[in-house]
C-alpha cells in the first residue's frame, strides 16, 4: 500500500489482527506493509485495544522487545459470557431434546457455528495460561467445536478415530470403557500426528463417564505427551470418582425421560 | 458507547463485520452503537470496504432500502488464492503421505485451521451465487472444513454419520457403496436435523467414486430437499461417470506406492 492515513491503518491492523486470533505479528510488519513509523503504530494499535475492550471485543496483547509484536485474544467479557451460557442451557433445556436411552439431542448446538465460536472463547479465556501444543478432540461431534478452540488458540487440531481406519498408515490404538456406552471402544491416532514431549488440550462436546477423557490420557501417554487441560460443553452432574481435572461449561442435573423432564445449570466455576 | 469518533467507529464496524461474515447488519444498528448519523456511517463503510477490495481482504456489501445494511464476504484475492493451492499441492505431494491401500494421510491438512480457513473462503466464492440453506457433510474428516464454510455462508451445518448411533432420536437412514471402500456403507441423519424443502451444499475432503456424495442427495430426497451443490478439497481423476456437478479444488493425478510417487493438480475449472 502507498503511505496509508489513520483511517487506512485503523481498518487493516483491525481485520488482520482479528482474523489471526494469537498470532504474533511484528510491529515491523504492519510498517511496511502500511508504510509508517513505529510510534505510530503504536498509537494505533492502542486505539485498537482500547476499543476491543470498551466494545467487549476481545483484547491486544503486546511484547516489546526485538522479538516483540501484537496479537489478538478473542475472548468476551464476563456478562456476555453470562448471557451466552444461559441462552445455550435454555436451549438445552427443551424437553423435545430427549431420545430414547437417555440420551439428549444437541447435533444442531454443537455444529451451530454461532454457538460453539462463543464456547471456544470460553474455552480460550479458561486455558489462556496453560502452554498448549495441540488441541485434540475424539471423532465426530466435538469436531467443530474444537476446531474453533484450535483457530483461537492458533494451535493445530489433531482427531482420534474410535475404531482403527486404514486410511492413516502407522497408527497407535488404545481401549477404553465408553460413558456413553458402557462398552470398551478403541481410540485411534496416527503415528505422525502429535510430536514427542507435547502439551495437549482435550476438548469434547459432552462427558459422562470420563471413560474418554482417560482414554485420551492414555493415548498421549504412548506419544509421550500430556494432557494439560480438558474443556467439555456439558457435564454430567456427579463426577467425584473422576481422577482428571476438567471444565465444563454446562452441568447436565436432571434427564428424566419418563417425565419429559431436561434441566441444565451454568457451571459457576466456569464463570466465577 | 458515547459518540464515537471517526477512528473508534472504524475499529468497531471492522470487527464487527469480519467477525460475523454474511450476516447483514442494518445502518440503525451502528448508528445506535455508535451514536452517530446514517450518512456518517455510509461514508465509514465505503472506505472500509474499499481498504478491505484493496488488501484483498474479502469486501462488503451494501442493500440499500428500509430491509437494508451491509454485510461482510470473506473471499481471497485471486492471486491468494492460486498461491495458497499451489502450497496445497506441494504440501500434499509428500511421498511421506502413501499410506498402504492407496490412500494419502491429509489428517494434518484436514483439521489444520490455518488451511481450512482459506479453502472455505473459496468454496464460498465458487457458490456465493446459489441459494443455500444448510452446509452438510458426512463425519468426520470434512466436518472442520464444512463448519468454516458454514460459517462463512452464515448458515447452520448439518451432520451424517456413517452407521446409525443411537443418541439422535429419530433418523433417516440410507444405504450407498462407498468408494473409498467399496462396500456398502449407511448414512444417517436425524429426522429434525433439515427442514423439509431446503437447498443444500455438500462439503467434503475427498472424493474417490462419488459414492457418498451420490448417498447424500439420496438422503437430502428423504427429507425432500436438494443438492444444489457439491464442494470437495480433493477428488480423484477419470471422474466422467458421475452425474453430479461438482467442484473440487485440487486432483488427485498419480497415487503410485510402489514407485512411492503422488502428484495433485489444481482444478483449472476452480480458478478460472
Amino acid at each position: 500500500m502507498e503511505k496509508a492515513g489513520k483511517a487506512e491503518r485503523l481498518i487493516y491492523i483491525t481485520n488482520i489482527l482479528t482474523q489471526n486470533p494469537m498470532k504474533i505479528f511484528s510491529l515491523s510488519f504492519f510498517c511496511e506493509k502500511l508504510n509508517c513509523a513505529k510510534s505510530t503504530l503504536s498509537e494505533d494499535i492502542d486505539l485498537i485495544s482500547k476499543v476491543f475492550v470498551e466494545t467487549g471485543q476481545g483484547r491486544l496483547e503486546t511484547i516489546s522487545g526485538a522479538a516483540g509484536g501484537v496479537y489478538y485474544i478473542p475472548v468476551m467479557k464476563k456478562e456476555d459470557e453470562i448471557e451466552f451460557l444461559n441462552f445455550l442451557k435454555n436451549e438445552l433445556q427443551n424437553p423435545e431434546r430427549i431420545v430414547s436411552g437417555g440420551f439428549v439431542y444437541i447435533n444442531d448446538i454443537v455444529f451451530s457455528p454461532e454457538i460453539i465460536k462463543k464456547a471456544a472463547k470460553i474455552f480460550l479465556r479458561l486455558f489462556l495460561e496453560k502452554e498448549i501444543d495441540y488441541i485434540a478432540t475424539v471423532e465426530a461431534k466435538g469436531i467443530a467445536l474444537a476446531s474453533y478452540v484450535a483457530q483461537y488458540f492458533n494451535k493445530p487440531l489433531v482427531v482420534a478415530r474410535s475404531g482403527s481406519k486404514f486410511t492413516e498408515g502407522s497408527t497407535v490404538n488404545i481401549s477404553y470403557i465408553s460413558g456413553t456406552t458402557g462398552k470398551i471402544e478403541t481410540m485411534t491416532m496416527a503415528k505422525k500426528a502429535i510430536k514427542r514431549g507435547s502439551r495437549v488440550l482435550f476438548i469434547d462436546d459432552f462427558m459422562r463417564g470420563g471413560g474418554t477423557v482417560r482414554g485420551m490420557r492414555d493415548l498421549l501417554s504412548e506419544f509421550e505427551s500430556t494432557l494439560v487441560g480438558v474443556g467439555v460443553l456439558i457435564a454430567t452432574k456427579d463426577k467425584k470418582s473422576i481422577d482428571i481435572d476438567y471444565k465444563s461449561l454446562l452441568i447436565l442435573d436432571t434427564l428424566d425421560a419418563e417425565n419429559k423432564k431436561i434441566e441444565f445449570s451454568i457451571n459457576n466455576q466456569v464463570i466465577s
